[in-house]
């Protein structure tokens, strides 16, 4: 027996799919379901190269109703910018839900990654940061600080937007960008993570750190923080101190955050946080309360998911379906 | 940055890669490899879509030294034969090891991992059956009856072949088969799995079975048995009974049998074995005794590891490099 598999390039992908509030809506979506408890989604597979300094990453979820699921492999190498390559790669081979069968490969080099990070990332904004927010700040000057300021700036229009990298050239380029991005709406400035953090009313972390780089006294009243760092069981982005100094501490996936997320670190530093651990999904389904005024201090922990990787690749699917893209594999 | 992917379909991977004592060795350098402990293998992922009765499994290793390693997604949906399609799909997606760039696709829909898992039944026979096998049996009647049926051979050439299925047409036309492929040189009969194991001085079982089919009062001296069916957490094919009557119980990786293969059953048990398992790789590198004489009760238990699809991935490149097949994609 034979059949066709269609493939789909980085350059492709980016075509069809774009950050945007409908992206957000989908992540809304598909983190109810997973709260609901219908979303079948084994633990990552995870197998680090050390030799290498590499590490590679599976994620899958299967998302009833949905007719076909993705299975994400992303590899992290980190001695390829000195070969002048990408850190990030891999693909996302989405299949049928039914039988099984291929259906797609999407060789998006972690694109399709990226924008549904991002888009978990507005979506935490969209929940659970300050009504008013003037001025935002990103920690780290990556593909993920860029896209996590455009995410928040869909749902929280600031006009200042303070970047503070680890690495001030990459910070300059990152606010360059930004700045280019975002026109005269916004005034982007770089500043140190301190300054940060205090200064903003919606912070979000994007570094690979392993050491806490937001300390618990920046902490003031009229903050969110969304860390969507930390997803090995080494990162750590913020001061255990600082987590349960918070009012409320949100997550993507609990049985993911204690032991890749910021919680780890909580369990792992003996201290008593005021609340226990929500997750966003529980509160999109009004099981649990946000934010509850604009004084409260909120922090959002997001480890990445196979439901947004699934999620995601239907969306796209479907969207490609409707094009002269891609070509036609028989296999 | 664009760069350059292999994709090669099953018509094309059938070309290079047969079953044959090259293979069986390479398993024999993979396992070995396994044991001595410089593998990094992480525990197979796998999904359940209990609601299309399919589940899928991730398998992965780095084996030092090699240049790539393979990642398999391996699809199994079980309605799939009524919709006139195989229940067993999926791909190996093939990476540089020291960069994490996709380097080739199989589109193999599992004839790798029926090559590779033939090829560990033929060592597992090399290195355990008696050195006199004339009489050799399969319980079961799929793709994995007919190869181990194969590989057995390959290492022992027995005269007689008994085909034990639970489908008596199944097994008529599985023996129909192996008549064809052995000619002459082999008589072959269908049987029950009672006569395949009391007749039988090499017995491999190949089903999905969750009951187990053999019993111990049918073992007798002069005896190995490899199961090779089981890889799931309910599965069972072999009495625990029988499998602490054994004089030896040999495994392909003890982290995995005891959750996933027969040994899973032998805890649930609560029977004592006679003997602690051993690893097939600890018996290759000399760190344990396989079969010490004729009269030896033998069993070897296989589930499938990452290594040896990492071991076929790399020799598969390795031999489409040689060839002008497959195309090139730019991604």
């Amino acid at each position: 027996m034979t059949y066709d598999v269609k493939l789909y390039t980085e350059a492709e992908l980016r075509q069809v799919v774009t950050l945007d509030h409908g992206m957000i809506d989908l992540m809304a979506e598909t983190f109810a379901a997973l709260s609901q408890g219908h979303v079948v989604m084994p633990p990552i597979l995870s197998m680090a190269i050390a030799e290498h300094h590499g590490e590679v990453d599976v994620k899958t979820a299967y998302v009833p109703g949905m007719d076909g699921f993705a299975m994400k492999i992303s590899p992290g190498f980190f001695n390829n910018p000195s070969l002048g390559l990408p850190s990030l790669n891999g693909l996302v081979v989405f299949f049928a839900a039914q039988t099984g069968l291929i259906k797609a490969l999407f060789m998006d080099n972690g694109y399709l990654t990226d924008i549904r990070t991002a888009a978990a990332g507005g979506l935490a904004a969209r929940l659970l940061a300050p009504q008013n927010v003037t001025t935002a700040a990103v920690i780290g000057s990556g593909i993920q600080a860029r896209l996590q300021a455009q995410a928040a700036h869909l749902v929280r229009p600031f006009t200042t937007l303070l970047v503070a990298g680890r690495n001030p050239d990459h910070a300059e380029t990152c606010a360059d960008d930004l700045r280019q991005h975002f026109g005269n709406a916004v005034e982007v400035k770089t500043c140190d993570a301190e300054t940060a953090t205090r200064e903003s009313q919606l912070l979000i972390t994007t570094t690979p750190s392993t050491q806490p780089l937001i300390k618990a006294e920046w902490l003031h009243p009229n903050l969110h923080i969304t860390a969507m760092g930390s997803d090995q069981g080494e990162k750590n982005e913020i001061d255990p101190a600082a987590i349960v100094a918070a009012d409320l501490y949100a997550c993507d996936r609990f049985s993911q955050v204690e032991t890749l997320g910021e919680w780890r670190s909580v369990i792992a530093s003996g201290l008593s946080p005021k609340h226990q651990p929500v997750e966003i999904g529980d509160i999109i389904n009004g099981q649990t309360q946000g934010r509850r005024d604009e004084d409260m201090i909120t922090i959002c922990d997001l480890t990445g998911t196979g439901a947004q990787d699934t999620a995601i690749g239907g969306y796209v699917f479907d969207r490609l379906a409707e094009t002269s893209l891609g070509v036609t594999i028989t296999i």
